[in-house]
């Protein structure tokens, strides 16, 4: 490190450096999550930050392929690049020579390559969690960043809705425990499907266009359904599926699949998926009923317009709301089908939630729901005096730690005083002073850091009982 | 998802998946580790994985940025490159103009980086700790990743000498917990310039010679450094500072550079920093020695020999070595000068220990040392015998966890009598199997999954004041 010249200071764009107060918020966030996921039987697993390329590749799109972190080779890079394309100097075609290697972009691509990747290791159902950061060269913005972590769960191998349902208590579970009221909305990509079949529209596009009623209103979904060409009687019934029943009660659709929906010529229409989904939803909305009490008739909420983006989905899809903040969802999931089949593992269906890390943080700091203090590492602040008496008051610290207590001796400057703004800064509850005097007599000023109150005489023994 | 060419899944070389029994026994080493760093007043921080390539270059020598990943522009990244490079194809010159930023390497030049930039916001000392994944481009080999974690505590703004000492009780502290039997060498840099004064030798080059002693014995230093031309009175000499003290304690070695080092012309040699050195490194050892009671009378060792690659170091120098198994360091550090400085910062001393976590863990697993239940979230497995009583099974699922006891149902297939693999392979400690009779009676055989003991007749209460 001898000949470094010296530069500002700076983050990548997009990436965040956290400070040990920001580190014990999110930590009390992780922390809060993965108690519930264990107690459920989910287990932790990790995956490289770095997968090859061809992993990555194709399985988030054109848009996606192109947010991709991707690493350069190392050495002589450009040595198998084909003359003519460098001469060209065209990227697109050469990224394939210099780089093999990206940084992962969500957990989901990792999870399918693992599962296929060490099936005999598992024990299947397989109940994974994983938690960590993900890279994406999206442009930044307000609460959008190129590096934030994911949480998410799944199951992978059982097609029992009970998954759904324990997936379901975990997100109540969590946001209970976090303090964070949420209405948590589901929907079912079958019955998204038996829509699309009336629309006699690709789903995929009836639901992009669906997803937008949030910002839009249903309206407005109408206009566009009709600008795409919806013939005018498939309008109507639709408009009459949202409208004539209670879009958030389930139970009002029970039958519109089984014959309940007449078109004006007469026909009727019947979409065996399409009710079996809504059989499956209402199993699955009592169960959770049944086992919450009744509390979560509010907290969850059947919404025929939720779509949600990723195209993966197959049957239950839920998204979980803040419910006293504009802000977009703190979580989202569902069940699919073909995760594993990319990388030729045997079909499995799958079901997982996740949780908005970075939006549930940025909620609980608007509606200060973290507490005070936060797992303080330690209670006692010692400050010897003079040099005279550091050894002595570090034995006293160590006598504390001894004794299972948080302790620390300050080592600055004392002259300035800064021990105070020490003990504030690190949310530290106790500081002692020793001098010459404690040292003699061994008896102890403790004073509390906040309120300024004092107890004097104090024995090392007497601190460690008022402390712990 | 739908138009994905299947390829056989696989991870990019020198990187791993963990297993969730893997990420287990990782997180019993991290936790252990943390848990002792929060009680001695060190907080967490956490920086990002991608730096600004000019944060990186140049801080590691130049073997080392070419270990560094590099990652490459997003959008057409050769439109800046000049025609005339990439024409020559030459990688080196090309790589400024298509890659400005990289992986991090260690967590060391992060936190100088991270110092200066948010010097304002932190209580100095700054003690913080630090761990997670750094990126080399390094051959893989056993024991050798390219993504790998590092686990660093330091305490920035501080000279006082007791902060190697609670270093070093951190080290034999966690070693303690963690049921590892290790070697604490220490030596001090100044103890090593002065020697090299001696010998008229650059420090660095005299280190690095001194530093293979492990391997190839003090006598093949020797011949190393005659070699290199030693004059001949100044081996004798060194020799004699090697051979007629006890090489491993240091309170032999109080005098050498204060007169008791006398060359066969007569001169005697003084040598007032290395003699301050020795005289400090006395001193931290005698307060380890205080606190700990002379337990650490064999744990923590002098070694003159001792020497550590990393030239950044100015002070105390430490190193651990495991005591019964064949094994590289499991940690080191010391105390440095000029870490921020390279930031433009002011200049503050340093010092810092490092875990060396992938060896401690093969280390624990050779010796069988991870205890042979790492904290299970889950204790009991109920297992509905048909899908008639799932629901049943599921509430008394419920009743378990609300109870604060971790708790599964077993979705899968119950007829294959999997649930008996699945309770091994997840390690939970009993099984109770749900059918009509039991939902009828509300009565429950308890079965314990190891030694298949049951106990029969018990109330879902009774199953959890069982296994509390």
């Amino acid at each position: 490190m001898s000949e470094v010249k010296r530069i500002k200071p700076s983050l990548s764009k997009g990436t965040r450096d956290f400070l040990p107060s920001e580190v014990a918020k999110r930590n009390y966030i992780f922390d809060t999550i993965k108690t519930v996921f264990r107690k459920y039987g989910f287990e932790q697993i990790e995956t490289p930050a770095i997968e090859k390329l061809e992993t990555l590749t194709g399985k988030y799109g054109e848009e996606g392929d192109k947010l991709l972190f991707k690493i350069l080779n190392s050495g002589d890079y450009l040595k198998d690049v084909p003359k003519e394309e460098l001469t060209a100097a065209n990227s697109q075609s050469t990224t394939k020579y210099i780089a093999e290697k990206g940084l992962r972009y969500d957990l989901t691509v990792p999870l399918a390559r693992y599962v296929v990747q060490h099936q005999d290791d598992l024990a299947f159902p397989f109940k994974r969690f994983h938690i960590g950061p993900v890279w994406r060269a999206d442009r930044p913005q307000k609460g959008r960043y190129q590096e934030f972590y994911q949480c998410d769960a799944d199951v992978i191998g059982s097609n029992s809705l009970l998954n759904e349902v324990e997936l379901i208590l975990i997100y109540l579970k969590v946001f209970e425990e976090l303090g964070v009221d949420v209405t948590i909305k589901f929907n079912h990509r079958a019955i998204l499907k038996a829509l699309a079949d009336i629309a006699q529209m690709d789903v995929v596009k009836f639901c992009n266009t669906l997803d937008k009623a949030d910002k839009i209103t249903l309206n407005g979904v109408f206009e566009e359904y009709n600008k795409e060409g919806m013939p005018i009687d498939v309008q109507e019934i639709l408009q009459s599926v949202f409208s004539h029943v209670n879009p958030h009660q389930i139970n009002g659709f029970e039958n519109i699949f089984h014959g309940a929906l007449v078109f004006k010529d007469g026909r009727s229409f019947i979409h065996k998926e399409g009710h079996q989904a809504i059989l499956d939803s209402m199993k699955i909305e009592n169960c959770v009923r049944d086992i919450t009490n009744e509390i979560s008739r509010v907290k969850v909420q059947f919404d025929i317009s939720l779509a949600r983006g990723l195209n993966y989905y197959t049957g239950l899809i839920v998204e979980v709301k803040a419910n006293n903040v504009q802000i977009g969802s703190l979580g989202g999931g569902g069940r699919y089908d073909n995760l594993t089949e990319m990388f030729g593992g045997q079909n499995m269906s799958g079901v997982g939630i996740s949780f908005g890390i970075e939006r549930i943080y940025d909620v609980m700091e608007e509606l200060s729901l973290f507490p005070e203090t936060i797992s303080q590492g330690v209670k006692v602040l010692f400050v010897p005096r003079d040099s005279s008496v550091e050894e002595f008051t570090f034995q006293q610290t160590q006598t504390l730690r001894d004794a299972g207590i948080g302790a620390e001796i300050f080592l600055g400057n004392v002259k300035k005083q800064k021990q105070f703004t020490y003990a504030e800064q690190k949310n530290i509850a106790y500081i002692v002073e020793v001098g010459g005097d404690e040292m003699q007599s061994k008896k102890f000023r403790l004073r509390n850091a906040k309120t300024r109150d004092t107890e004097t005489d104090l024995s090392i023994e007497q601190i460690i009982e008022k402390v712990k």
